[in-house]
């Protein structure tokens, strides 16, 4: 007799490799027919539950299934929508309860960060104090690497992979230009209040590569004069200067650097322009010619540039969501345990969800060198095997095949509820 | 006995393809022992030879060797600088002159776009009037594509296959973040001129993939009131809207949306802020979320995604101007003619310099379509062979394998010159 039926929803910003998190649960789940039942997705996470939306994974065509563990994004849509608490919002909770009820669900997979995490504690509270319990487990997803206990959040090895790789090859043409042209070069990366992404692009100095030769951390103060100085120096001595450049960079009294008021040819203000902010800084006082590019979301789906590691870990993560639940458990989520920095060794291991919600894991101070401006050994260490291996995705026509996942919806069973 | 030596310079904008060019010229000319003799590389294009900073090829590493077919950047050093006519810097042209004779230089290849091909004309008519005729041959090479008679131009290919991979991945994850988040995503590419770059992002547009739903090409007429209709309409239909913008988008009015008033060596406007331009429009009139990425030199460095076809391209065109050279050939430049679409098919030919000199290919008109928002079949049997291939470069630790080549230079036998 088939167990009873599984809820997963992907939820928050999403990576190059969350839906490999989704391929393994869905996987192991599949290995245990007498546990589990049917497999129902949220449509647009936990929004798909709250409007009986749920797409039923047993309907994905054999292509969409593979093509899962090599496809960025959320095939199933994710949301930024954060569940209250169920005394704040209980026709939320109620809500909840009654589509696991109407649709048997009896585990809940909530592939997210650490409001999610949170919520998934909350969720398997609510659901065994109605009588109605629901195993809810977390699976780890974030780029921005902030989760406690886990070694490295899923989506974050491959962020890391594509920035030093794209710094690298930015450095290598604005050298080479640099002596009649372009002499900076500044890559703006994701992390708003932690250096982590930015951290990983300091890789690229290896094998001989000079660059980048600067870091801006969010966990340092900006101070103008003090990196113009940098930036003089590094241009006196390299010829050029690669600078890459965290979005979350604040001056000294606390105020983002994007945000300091400085307009564009057009007076617009430069939303999240921490790159045009510090070229025009550099082309003012230093008078020096600069490229900028934004990676923005470039940088989290590139899965044509995936590291191999965080494809492996996100599918184990969620293949191991799986076995826990399997073994009865609820409110844990599944961590990456480092055993050995080289060679990079990692066992699964599980954590309660009351220890991981809304704890912050910021990036540890000696990970940045004394000067500021770059990362420590330790950091390498951390850092060098979570970009280790390509895992290159089919190629049809000269691009990256990837699945768009057509949905088939379980049928509804209640009336509409208003979010 | 060796034959006279070669002169080759890299020039203006520098490509993920273009070291595979000198690989191909390289490896050619030493099949050829009697026609020629040493190989010497300017150090930054031509300013190398008026510097007599001659880069002594034969005393690269092995690993610089074979490292230049997947390195991007150039290798030597490239340049903004371009030779005037001889009756306008007589100087010049007698200080180029004097650097071949005292180095024997018989041959000049110059690797570079519609400005290079022009000096390297006048070269070869002034130092044939001067009694020292120098073979002159150039080497197609821009990102823009935007020179005569050659089917594509080495760099292009693989900025196109950048482009279309990043909008197919940028657009899944906002495609998966629409209900709740982002709507909109603006990629911002190269193309000053002329549109190829932005019109390859449409081939993204196939197996089932629907952005990007809108491409903005130079070569029409930006309006912002009919652009923002199309935005709301797309989003209305497909819940989100993926952009890809040319950075040389221009109003009625003939003005650069983007225009910041800088201005390079050649005096070409220096673009840059068309994303946060449209960004901010959408924002101020349909209040939808955005984001936008600048891809700017990531996506002509971008070797780890390159085109196989260009990589090929780019070597044989090298390797062709060896050939041309030794067959007796001055004054010309190599060229892809394609003479198949399915299966492509291309050979190697040569046209005078002459013909090519200063001649833009603009993008044809029936490549557009007639929306002026995407691509036209016509415009995909063209750019579908050139991204063609994956041309994957060897890894170390995580990253691509990338070389900086060592310099040693050829001992200097006249006095400074003051450039």
């Amino acid at each position: 007799m088939a167990g009873r039926n599984v809820f997963y929803a992907q939820s928050g910003g999403v990576t190059a490799v969350i839906n490999a998190s989704a391929a393994g649960l869905f996987d192991t789940i599949e290995s245990y027919p007498n546990t589990f039942g049917q497999i129902y997705a949220g449509k647009n996470g936990i929004l798909g539950a709250l409007r009986e939306e749920l797409i039923d994974v047993s309907a994905l065509s054999q292509e969409s299934r593979t093509g899962l563990v090599h496809t960025p994004g959320g095939a199933f849509g994710s949301c930024r929508y954060k569940l209250k608490s169920p005394s704040e919002r209980p026709e939320q909770y109620a809500r909840l309860l009654e589509v696991f009820k109407a649709h048997d669900i009896g585990y809940f997979f909530y592939n997210g960060g650490g409001d999610s995490q949170d919520t998934a504690d909350k969720v398997s509270r609510f659901t065994r104090e109605q009588g109605f319990p629901v195993q809810c487990i977390g699976i780890p997803k974030t780029i921005d690497n902030d989760l406690p206990f886990t070694d490295a959040c899923p989506g974050f090895g491959s962020v890391a992979k594509y920035v030093a790789t794209s710094i690298r090859e930015a450095a290598l043409d604005v050298e080479s230009m640099a002596e009649s042209s372009t002499k900076v070069f500044i890559l703006e990366v994701m992390g708003r209040h932690a250096g982590w992404i930015a951290g990983a692009a300091g890789l690229a100095q290896a094998d001989g590569h000079v660059a980048p030769q600067l870091i801006l951390f969010p966990e340092r103060v900006f101070d103008p004069e003090d990196f113009l100085k940098a930036v003089d120096a590094i241009v006196a001595r390299d010829g050029f200067c690669a600078i890459v450049a965290s979005e979350g960079i604040k001056t000294a009294d606390g105020q983002f650097l994007a945000e300091t008021g400085l307009r564009d040819a057009f007076g617009h203000a430069q939303l999240g322009g921490v790159a045009s902010t510090l070229a025009q800084l550099i082309k003012d006082r230093l008078g020096l010619k600069y490229h900028y590019a934004i990676a923005d979301y470039l940088q989290r789906a590139a899965r044509h540039i995936a590291s191999q590691t965080d494809v492996d870990q996100a599918y184990a993560l969620g293949a191991y969501a799986a076995r826990l639940a399997e073994g009865g458990e609820t409110a844990v989520m599944p961590i990456i345990k480092r055993t050995s920095d080289t060679p990079y060794q990692w066992e699964l291991a599980s954590v309660p969800l009351s220890e991981v919600a809304n704890v912050e894991r910021t990036m540890p101070d000696d990970f940045i060198r004394a000067d500021g401006y770059g990362i420590t050994d330790v950091a390498r260490r951390y850092f060098q095997p979570l970009i280790q291996g390509e895992a290159v995705p089919p190629f049809h026509n000269g691009l990256p095949s990837y699945v768009r996942v057509e949905y088939t919806f379980a049928p509804k069973r209640l009336s509409a509820f208003s979010i």
